[in-house]
Formats: C-alpha cells, structure tokens, sequence
C-alpha cells in the first residue's frame, strides 16, 4: 500500500504535500509546547504562551480551509487506495468538527490554554485555586458552546466526549460508571475495615533522583522504548507528546521520598510512546498518525503501568536490579511486602498516585463534576466544595487543600473536558487485552521470562498498526 | 519613544502586527534550530532539517513579500517615529537583499544547510572531509549566485561580507589582515624560539563536568546573565541563540581533561548573550531586536572571554572559588604560573581554543580560503590540503586529520561564508572598547572590585541599547 502513495495522482500528490505542511507547523507546536512544560525559562512562558496560539490558530484555520474542504471533496469521488482512504476520513472528521468553530472564537480559546496553563502552575505554586478559576469559567463556557457547535443527540456533554472517543455517550457512561462506583465504593469501605494491613516499613525512604533514573531508564529500555527516537525529561505533570514519528518524548516526576511516583508513571507514559513509534509510518506527515482513541492510547499506558509494572512476575526478575541503588532498608523487605506494598489499596487524594482499585473512583468524581459544568449546574468557584465533598463521600478523606484537589490535574486548565473518562474506559480496554494477550502469547510466561519486547510486539501488530 | 508605538495609525499598528507574526515563525525556528544542535533523539534530525528548511522559507517568503514590500513603500512616505524609522530601514535592507534571490531557490539552500549541518556531525564522526564536501560545493556555489543576486562594486566576496559586517570590503579587510598577518606570524616565531616558557605543571587533569559547571555558573551570574531569561545546555560546537527578548540560550562544550574549553566558550557565549538580553524591548518582536552587525556581536563575547576572563585581577578575585572543586594539584601552583598558562600564546589547531595572539590568524587563514572559493580560484576538495599548508606556513605546525583542521567549524557547513572575517574585527572593536572603559568608568578598578556587574551596565549603555 505504501507503495500506492508513489503512483498517487496529482491532486492526492498536492494533498499529501498539503498535509505536510500541516504537519511542519503541528511539529514545531508540539516542540514548544513540550519546552512550555519542562525546560523554558520562567519568564518566557507568557510571550510563548502567544506563539503557541498563533501555530494552533494557524493549524486550525489550514484544516478548516477552503482548500482542505475542496481536497476532501475532490478526493472522495476519486481515489481508491485505501492509504488514502484513511487519511481522508480522518481529515474529513476533523474539518467537519473544526470549521463549526469560527476562526476567531478558535484563536481566543488556543490563548486562553496557554494562559490558564500558566494559571494553573502558578495557582500550584500558590496553592490558590481562585487564580485559575477566571480562565478555568472561560474554557468551560468556551466548551458548552463548542458542544453546540458540533451538535449532539441526548446530552452536550455527549459532543465533548467525541472528541477524545468517538462513539462514546454519557448514557453509556452513566451505566458503567454508576455500577462501578457503588461496587468500587463498598469494596473501599471492606479494604478500609480490614485487619489484613500489616507492613511494618516504610518504601518512603529518601531515594536520590539520579539512582532512581538507573532503573527507570532500565525498565524502559526492556520495554522497547527507542531512546534514538525519544528523550526523557523533568516536569510537573508528566506527559507523553510526540514531535515527530522519531522523536517520541516522555517526562517525568521525581518524588525523593516516594520511588513510585517516577517509576510508574514514567512507566506509563512509555506505554503511551511505545504506541506513538510504533505507528505504522505510512501514515507519517498526516493525521492518522496518531491514537485510534484517548481511551485506546490510555489502555496502552495502563497496560504496562499495572498489568506489567505492578506484575509480581515483573518484580521477580527484575528486583535485583531495582535494590542496587535503593536505599538499604529497602533490601531487608520480603518479596511478598514489597509486592504487596505497591500494589497497596488505599483511599488517596492524587490521581496519577492511586491504585487500580480507587484510580476509576478518582475519574467518575471527575466526570460527575464536568457533566455539572457543561449543564450549568455547577460555576467552576464551587468546585473544590464539591469536589471535597465527593472525596469524603466516596474515599472517606477530605482535601486538606486544592492541591490535593481540584488543582492536581492539568487537563481542565488546558481546556478539555470529556477527556477524563477515557482513563477508565483505558482500563477497561487494557484488562481486556490483557485477557487477550494470555490466550494469545502466555503473557504471563513472557513477563517470567522478562522477555517485555515480546509484549510490545504484540501490542504494535494487535494494537499500534491497526486503524 | 515607546509610547509613541501606541499612537500609531492603523496602517503602522498592521505593520507591527505582521512583524510580529514573522517573528512568531522565527521564534519556532529558532527552538527548532537549538533543539536539533543540543538536545534531539539522533533519529530525529533528518525530518526536522526538512521542517526548519520549510519555516526559513516561510520567513523568507513574508520578509520578500508584495505585503512587505507596500508596507515599507507606505510607511515611508508617513512616518514620523524613530523607533518606527529604525524597524522600517532594517526591514528594508533585509526585503531588498532577500528579495533578489527568487524563492525556489532560497529553499533549495536553506533545506541544504540543514543537511550539510548534520552531514557535517557524521563527517566530524567519521573523520572524513568527503562526507561533507559535495555539499559544501553546493553551499559556495550558491554564496557566489548570491552574490551575483545582491551586486558588489569591487569583488563578490564584499556582497558576502555585506551580510554580516555592513560597510565592510575586501580592500578593507586585504590592507588589515597582510599587516596583521606578518607581524602575528614574527612574533608567534619568536615566541616559539623564546626560552621563557618555563610552565612545570599541567592544567590538563581529569577536572569532571558538574564540578566545572558550578564555577562556570558563579561566573555568568557575575556577570549579570539572567537565568530566569535563559539557559545552559551542552552541543558540540557551542553558540547563543535567541528564542525571544526573555528566552535567550546558551550552549557549552566540556572537555574533561581541560576545563578551559567550557569555562571560556561560556563566557565568550554568555557575552553574545548579554547583548541580546539587553537590547532595548521596544524593538521586540521586529528585526531591529538584534546585534548592530557580526563584529559588533564578537566584540561583546571577546570583551568578557579575553579582557575580562583572562584578566590578572578576574583571578585574583575567583581563584579560591574555581579552586574549590578544581584538581588537587591546581592548588600548588602559584598565581603566576597558572595566570600565565590561561593566557599562553602557541600554535594550535583549534580556532576557539586558540589564544589571543594566534585568533586572528586562524580567521585570516580562513578568510584567504574563502576568497578562493567564491572567486572559484580553488575547489572544495582541495580545501583540506591549502588549510593545512598555510597551517603550516603561519603557524608552523601540519593537522594531523582533518578534525583539527577543515572539518572543527560549523559556519561553511551552515552556508556561511564572509562571517569569519567578523571575529578578526570583534576582536579589534573589543581592543577600543576596553580603551575606552577604561577612561569612562575605570574598568580595572571594577574588574579588582568584582563588580562585574557595573561593566555589563556600561556596556548595556554604550552597546546593547544603541541602534
């Protein structure tokens, strides 16, 4: 098929030529935008933060151009390669959802992410929610209208959850979540009451930065991920972003007296890279390249994160290495609590830290709160009301503060709402492949093996390749 | 003066704007550029040379634009602000040189400069000048169509000079360098029949980089370069580049068995540096935020690397902090004996590491060879063997291969030819500079204070801020 592409017509030569320059402008914002979140300079954040609108704007008014509508029209009646087919679907998809948006409202909404982002650190930084909360009101009024913008059947919050997976409802969420939640909620109360909780140390040991890098950069390299084609760097909220097909980024946190927090969520973020450069690169320069869905891409992180992370076959083989640099008491801890330790079940307050177990309860408190804004039931300054309320009444605890609430997460600063569910339909997908990979290729006999790159092979051919 | 800014018709407040927006692109480019030389996944580099290829040519594009072009022409006629005067002479210089060279053709450079940049790297990899050179033929004969395009009254390396050093010619440069030449090359003859070097140490002990880092790092906030405008990173060949007004970056290149390499290629970066974070803001975001000319930009890096960071009383006030993490065997040598090696005067081969006395005869070497290639007298292959002849001829000593010779510069792998000149001038501009700081604010007695930082307010005063 690939070699189609060279046989193309003109019009889908000038298209493809066409989406490339797209594609120079979506590279050069994905570069600042990981320099925004991780190496820039202080004071160049807010000057960027205008450069970083005008390329989004930009993309924007290119995909929703006139020229790209009369691509799209052109194209439909005659190409017949199924490359090609793809691609236009998916541009098609886009332009029709983006060209309902006016060109100006666009631009104001791309400034407004770049300036709440900013918000938001410093709002962290203040511990003073009430800084974000103007911007944060803007880009939920911004969102309601977007939703009616693109349209929807049953519910607004409906059209947001397209965007990040197509298909996906609030009736049907509504249905698996409510399940969830009250089984979640009962099987917390039991965990809670139990007698069982019986580690008698601590794997809160001081544990210096660079000693953790070791294993880390270890684990990654067992994973598969291609260091030639990806770099890891420092941040607040680690993400994974993806400059071009061979520059595939992820970033972490370091917390020196919690290895977990590097460990794991690097480890998830890798399972997002690892999708991103194993796309099949016939789809370069164009916007197939990219995750079949936001729940998809998240099942990949989670699989690795949990199913292979937190796997105690994982930590058999690979625990030597892990206590050559941690610190001494840890090396006097038995197999079975160290595993259990972090694989522990606990109400927390901070969701890239919870456990399989709470992780959907933190994403359906989330979800409960986006559906109140988007109907207008809820004005963002009530939030960290709410939101404690529903921590106390669904884990038992209380926020002592917005960073341990409303402020830990990025993603409503940076203007999307809706994204958060597919965290937990992640989950759900990475359980069920999880269940596919043991009939398909003794996935359990790999990880005893420590033979991980078997295990990305699978997910590239099962998963990265597909469309 | 920058208020008057606010005051201005409509067709100058469009003017700004569009000014703005290309630096919006230039801005991207920049990031892009300092990402590839430092810090991007090898893998990467190819597709991104095509992506910054594609943003010179947009910039280019706009700057040649019909749109620049009425601008300009309107402006002219009306204005009547000195800023605005100031910002429509540079872009006027810059629309009508750039617009005679046609658009095909300047993208077909530009994407060739980045592809000579990293067969450049292989090239230094591998040791072999071949890898380079067909693109290096490539590069001259587009600098000779250049400045054939552009014109020149006498020969058509003054086009190429033009460029860097405005105002400066051959005839200039030919009657300075013969007599400069003769007389570097008698003394270098007699300092190397000289029986005075009498150094019994060496400063070539294993010195690591982080514990060079920190006194490199006292040394920048010394001298006033702001962190929380810019950053440190490591490349190959070192260089200043600025993303924006409070983005402005330099890189360093350590070299652990001689710390003189990072140490003063810092400075001589953090000079360039200083400039460009001190140029006045009201010419952000338009082509006048920018050094007077090349020389003029060498003088500030040459200022701080030689007059000041090589100066007797800079290390009768540092010592003891540069020998904090210093090799032990630093500590035994007397103040003389180690003031006279940082400042000692032999052949070398290496141009950024060469000495005061013989700088300048690197760049005159390089300068004759230039000449000879734009005036098509020598071909590119045969670069390697005339370099080294007239190593030896002013130096007295052969390269062994060409990593010390033809293949240790960047700037011909860039496309740019007539800038070396601009270090020679730097290095003369810097000389008078020094002279005259010494009458205005006593120089001396500030470098034995410390006070560094009064001398980066002088020059700010005298330099930076003057258009």
């Amino acid at each position: 098929m690939e070699d189609d592409l060279m046989q193309n017509t003109n019009l889908e030569q000038d298209f493809l030529l066409f989406l490339k320059e797209i594609q120079g402008y979506k590279e050069a914002l994905a570069l600042m935008e990981w320099d925004s979140r991780t190496i820039s300079p202080a004071n160049a954040l807010e000057s960027k933060a205008d450069v970083i609108g005008f390329f989004s704007t930009k993309i924007h008014k290119l995909s929703t151009s006139k020229k790209m509508g009369d691509f799209l029209k052109e194209l439909k009646k005659k190409s017949n390669n199924d490359v090609l087919h793809e691609i236009i679907r998916v541009c098609e998809e886009d332009y029709s959802r983006s060209s309902k948006i006016p060109a100006e409202e666009y631009q104001e909404f791309v400034t407004l992410q770049s300036k709440a982002e900013i918000a938001w650190q410093e709002a962290r930084n203040k511990n003073d929610f009430s800084i974000l909360s103007p911007y944060l009101q803007k880009l939920v009024d911004f969102n309601k209208q977007f939703a009616n913008y693109w349209g929807y059947e049953d519910q607004p919050y409906d059209a947001l959850l397209h965007e990040f997976e197509p298909g996906m409802t609030t009736k049907k969420l509504d249905a698996i979540f409510s399940k969830l939640k009250k089984d979640l909620v009962a099987l917390l109360t039991e965990i809670k009451h139990s007698t069982k909780d019986n580690h008698t140390f601590s794997l809160n040991e001081s544990f210096e930065k660079n000693e953790q890098n070791d294993f880390i950069v270890y684990t990654l390299k067992k994973m598969g991920y291609d260091f030639n084609r990806g770099r890891i760097d420092e941040t607040i909220h680690p993400f994974e972003i993806t400059i071009n097909p061979d520059d595939v980024r992820i970033t972490t946190r370091y917390d020196e007296s919690d290895f977990r927090m590097a460990l794991f969520s690097t480890i998830h973020e890798a399972g997002h890279a690892l999708y991103e450069q194993n796309i099949d690169k016939k789809y370069a320069n164009t916007p197939v390249f990219d995750g079949a869905s936001m729940g998809i891409h998240e099942s990949q992180s989670l699989f690795w994160e949990n199913f292979i992370g937190r796997h105690p076959l994982f930590w058999k083989n690979n625990r030597d290495d892990f206590l050559r640099n941690a610190p001494k008491s840890f090396k006097k801890v038995s197999f079975d609590d160290f595993y259990k330790q972090i694989n522990e079940v606990k109400a927390s307050f901070i969701r890239i830290e919870a456990d399989e177990l709470t992780y959907c309860l933190h994403i359906i408190l989330r979800y409960e709160i986006e559906i109140a804004l988007i109907n207008g039931e809820l004005k963002v300054e009530e939030i960290p009301k709410l939101w404690n309320d529903k921590m106390e009444a669904y884990f038992g605890i209380r926020p002592k503060n917005d960073l341990e609430g409303v402020l830990q997460d990025i993603h409503w600063a940076t203007g999307d709402f809706g994204y958060f569910p597919t965290y937990a339909l992640g989950y759900m997908y990475a359980a069920q492949l999880y269940q596919k990979a043991s009939e398909e290729i003794k996935i359990e006999e790999l990880i005893e093996e420590n033979d991980l790159i078997q295990i990305k092979a699978w997910l590239s051919e099962k998963v990265h390749q597909l469309k």
